[in-house]
């Protein structure tokens, strides 16, 4: 199962069995159960988590109490609350699972020892987070430009299959639409 | 003027005079007027810019022609078309002077090689594209809870004064609002 991390790391960097023992050897394997989560609102968020199988989600609960999908989360993503992993500060979003999912996960302080040990690693998660940054544009784009049918095809896009998972609702939740909407 | 690279370099990571000689000596320095285009759509994108004084806008027009703003660039930012620069592709978006810029700009390779050369510069894009992702997901957040204020106080913190640099037109099509709403 471990195999994931390294083919999802090796799509970018390849690595010598040496070299992915000692990077696993910085994570810890973790199952959570269905609605379990991973990160709550206002508690310290001490994990970056790359899950393996199962899907979870990212979001935040508006002063109405509406939910708001920032991320989903399926095998071979990493999910967190960035901001608050980033910066040692405290979660705003909560990342809860829809599904079971196994995960590994590493403190912020194991995954920046890993980046100054190994510069393969450092230039991984750089890689990483300019994609992130390319998709997350992408979606503003579709988000600004209003475009109903852009912003369904870049969600089909970005998780294959989610469709068939999760209720129309989240997806409207997702893609900052009504419920009705998504049925038009 | 250099300076300034150096400043926001150094606000990561700290540099050597040598180190800061080799970096520079991988950008080339460009005056825009206002009304140039950095990255015209269609066109293969060389440079990423750092803008060192000066504002510039990327945006997309949709098929009805209304154009859409992903991104303002001020002084202290870089600006491209990432997914067109990152992957060597062909631009489909645009980056055009709102006010005479002066850059400090870099092809892709040269950057690929610094970061190769010297890790503390790999670890200073990965900083940079890891907070450049946290920004988008609070940019989506606010996008996809549709609540006009944060979206505006977001802008604001993002872009201090800009307000006072473009007009409202510009605004409300970076915040995906009508320029009516703007203004109620």
């Amino acid at each position: 199962m471990n195999q994931v991390l390294r083919q999802h790391i090796e799509r970018v960097v390849p690595l010598s069995d040496e070299e992915f023992d000692y990077i696993l050897s910085l994570f810890t394997r973790k199952k959570y159960l269905k609605h379990q989560f991973l990160v709550q609102e206002g508690n310290y968020v001490e994990h970056d988590y790359f899950i393996m199988s199962g899907l979870a989600k990212a979001s935040r609960f508006d002063e109405d109490g509406k939910e708001h999908i920032i991320q989903f989360g399926m095998s071979n993503c990493w999910i967190s609350d960035p901001q608050a992993y980033h910066h040692q500060g405290k979660a705003t979003l909560n990342v809860q699972c829809l599904e079971g999912c196994e995960t590994l996960l590493i403190t912020f302080k194991d995954r920046e020892q890993l980046c100054a040990d190994l510069q393969k690693m450092e230039y991984f998660f750089r890689k990483k987070a300019t994609d992130e940054s390319i998709k997350l544009q992408r979606r503003i784009l579709c988000l600004i430009s209003n475009n109903a049918k852009d912003k369904y095809e870049d969600l089909i896009i970005s998780y294959p299959g989610l469709d068939q998972r999760v209720s129309k609702a989240m997806i409207a939740s997702y893609l900052g639409v009504s419920r009705e909407t998504l049925s038009g």
